[in-house]
């Protein structure tokens, strides 16, 4: 099968395909702060989404750390939205903006909806802000779990692979 | 990095690791029926959770139809879980039982929570039953969704790749 083409209500993602390596570091009130490895592909089938996937190996340890996987859904405009699933047991559910800059892109997420099955840890909200600066992808997230307030979580600077 | 050993919370499930090819058909009182192929891999990096993707292409039209992506959880005993997101803008989380037989194992999930964005279309509850036998893993979907109460949708035959 030929490749198919990008749907263009994905359009405006485009510069996110492809697979991204770097490093990141984490912090939170309740753990020891740490710095990963990541990847993270973003891929598509022609339909109004695309796929993602990420996972990140403790940079001390050498261990697979966190990973998650799901979808990026362009409906409409500049709003997207995104679906995902973390091996932690929560699903996550955000509505976003993405918003085209002089060298890339400027993306945010906030969480409609944080679930967890009965064996998780309660994860309350996410934010997520995707800053696409040529062929550098960083973000930033910020969590409230746990019992803590929203705080800085994670940060990562990705370079294209 | 060599490959992980299994962790031991998701060895009962050893048996589904890999990758499953075949065909499989759709009904719901509220569209057309259909048929279908379907590639699902199970793949894990030696955590308590096997990593899951599924993609299906519509046979009439040869086009990419559903897809989805998340997480087999071993959480204690002959328990799982499921956690997954649906590029529909759905997230389905599960709890289910694994059980051998002598050919295999016997598994199955009923959806605990069934979440959307709000662009996606109503999803109430989802029932799971696989059945490995040797080399060959069928399975059967019922849902709950716009308006239905829970119908057979999904049968699929899969082989080992």
């Amino acid at each position: 099968m030929n490749a198919p083409s990008l749907h263009p209500d994905v359009g405006a993602l485009a510069g996110l395909l492809g697979t991204w390596r770097g490093q990141g570091a984490g912090e939170y009130p309740t753990i020891e702060s740490f710095t990963y490895d990541e990847e993270v592909t973003f891929g598509h089938a022609g339909k109004p989404f695309l796929a993602y996937r990420q996972a990140t190996v403790n940079r001390a340890t050498k261990l697979p750390a966190h990973a998650e996987g799901g979808y990026w859904r362009g409906v409409g405009g500049d709003r997207i939205e995104l679906v995902l699933a973390h091996p932690t047991g929560v699903v996550e559910l955000a509505t976003g903006t993405v918003e085209p800059t002089p060298t890339g892109l400027r993306i945010e997420f906030v969480s409609t909806a944080t679930v967890g099955t009965v064996t998780a840890k309660d994860v309350r909200a996410l934010i997520r802000h995707f800053e696409l600066d040529g062929d550098v992808l960083r973000y930033r997230l910020e969590m409230a779990a746990v019992g803590q307030p929203l705080t800085h979580h994670l940060a990562a600077e990705l370079h294209r692979a």
